[in-house]
């Protein structure tokens, strides 16, 4: 861990140091050396074992607003973003990195209350918080100050040659997805409307997929062997999908009526515009060839079957939905909205 | 690699992706799955080795000016703080990661030309970028655009046990330190008086210690089994010769005549201040038994004994000097300016 030169009063660097090594009696396990008070961390991977590494910005004003998120969501989704892909892959969490610049005059309780959430899930998990960096984030002028910025490094491991990639769909293949879609669409709109009513969840209680989304890491862990592909659903199943048949050259057939809607969508004017264009719901998205056997439910979480592969068609996007009255209608990538 | 889902129209990012796939034929290695088009990259550390990771910010106006600095510097600089934390702990790199947030209005040559800074410097190593992530930057207001800010992620692989820790130093042990100290604040102080004298240098031409550090990374390597603890000269020597002594619990005993000073600061005012207290030296710091034979040059790099490893002692900073008039003057650890 190198410190910013400059950083030595930045407010909640010596909170987050204070964290990692509050930590380092846990994660100094047979895997994980923190890396505080040295240059690097120092992983150990299980013999045979690949290493996954993902790296994810958690921007003010781009993926969240300080007068609209509690400061311990705010954590709690910087990690799940670097979780869910370490899920995506199948992998199981060997550590995390948090670099974290924040601006001089923030009070001291808002890296506290972010570090209470990241370290909440951190701790559900097991996963150790084993090094990363501070620094002062720059003022832009007298009258405004700098934001907060974090990036989140999540590092796992996964049995060689096992990792689940998003290449893998082959035409045929049956289509899933865990858990339901279009909350975390539907509840960021309830919160820019009304922020106060939020402003108390500071404990990651179910049922708030846009505050805590549930990284699904025992999910993705248990299809190994099963999946063919898979990808977490960070930016919409429109844009997350497409992904997936573009890297597998393959088309998507998806069913209307089989899409898991989430009940906050299910409220709102346009469920089906949530659950296929809303993002950050964190669920996986999968196939599978049609004789593998997915449970219903796995790990205590739901499957949904939504669709099948198909080989691509010339001169027609990669999805297709078909529709409740039977009508099969082009699904172009959606758009997500930002907090600018 | 989660694409921001904002982040569709940020300038470089098409050009950060691009240089991913270039870099994907040399990089799809045994050792080394770039993450591009997955969710995580996936890297194959050699069996009975062990993972090294760091992660260091690169902000502007705290690390870099954007009137003062080439973008090709700051691409370099950037990813030499990685490596060099893998250099201090002996480790070969596997990989790197790079998450680059950046303002909407940049011009697209900035990021091209911090890519080409920073993809030299990684071809030199033969380091693949494995994956990353970028977002836009989010403005302050219509007046005040936002800042360019940078993570790098630097992955690297060591023998199991051989990572050369900060805690390793022993009483009778001597320190040492590779090539010359104060050479990159010396570059500084000029590049504030007359960046544009510098503007041209776009290139990483040996002898500017500043602009273009060189990680020590063949050095890091060859001082596994003869040096008993390593640390880079980031913050200064006497900083980091600090943390050095407080990790290992020891004292140390520099001599101020063996202090290897940089042409660059040979020529200032005062060049024993820049040596001790300058930063971003990125040399390496590290101690050896009386009895090891450390080379005089290394790698190509010369390697000079500047000290002795001591017991502690009580009431006495860790760090004495023997200045050339023979008295011991403490060294407490030394400043260092930003570039607010």
């Amino acid at each position: 861990m190198a410190r910013s030169t400059l950083s030595r009063t930045v407010p909640g660097e010596l909170a987050l140091i204070a964290a990692i090594r509050r930590q380092a009696t846990f994660a100094r396990s047979s895997e994980v050396r923190p890396g505080i008070g040295d240059d690097c961390a120092v992983l150990r991977p299980k013999p045979g074992h690949e290493v996954c590494v993902t790296t994810d910005f958690t921007l003010e004003r781009v993926h969240f607003r300080r007068e609209w998120h509690p400061p311990e969501s705010v954590g709690h989704r910087c990690l799940a973003r670097g979780l869910s892909d370490l899920a995506a892959m199948g992998a199981e969490p060997l550590g995390v990195f948090l670099s974290l610049a924040l601006p001089a005059r923030l009070p001291a309780a808002w890296p506290e209350r972010f570090l209470d959430g990241f370290l909440a899930l951190a701790g559900n998990h097991r996963v150790p918080l084993a090094g990363g960096d501070t620094a002062q984030s720059p003022s832009i002028s007298k009258q405004h100050e700098g934001l907060i910025a974090a990036d989140i490094v999540a590092v796992g491991q996964i049995p060689r040659g096992k990792a689940l990639l998003r290449s893998g769909a082959r035409p045929g293949d049956l289509i899933y997805v865990t858990g339901a879609l279009g909350g975390a669409a539907a509840e960021l709109a309830a919160l820019a409307k009304n922020p106060r009513k939020f402003s108390k969840l500071t404990d990651a209680v179910p049922g708030h997929p846009h505050l805590y989304p549930e990284p699904r890491l025992a999910v993705g862990r248990r299809l190994r062997g099963l999946a063919n592909a898979m990808i977490d659903v960070s930016d919409s199943l429109s844009t997350d999908l497409t992904h997936l048949c573009e890297e597998s050259r393959v088309s998507a057939l998806l069913e209307q009526a089989a899409l898991p809607i989430h009940p906050l969508a299910a409220g709102s004017d346009d469920p089906l515009t949530l659950a296929l264009n809303g993002g950050e719901d964190y669920e996986l998205l999968f196939t599978a060839p049609a004789a593998a056997r997915i449970p219903h439910v796995l790990a205590g979480v739901p499957i949904h079957r939504i669709g099948t592969v198909a080989r691509p068609k010339r001169r027609q996007p990669p999805i297709l939905m078909k529709t409740r009255d039977g009508r099969r209608v082009p699904i172009t990538p959606g758009g997500w909205e930002h907090f600018q």
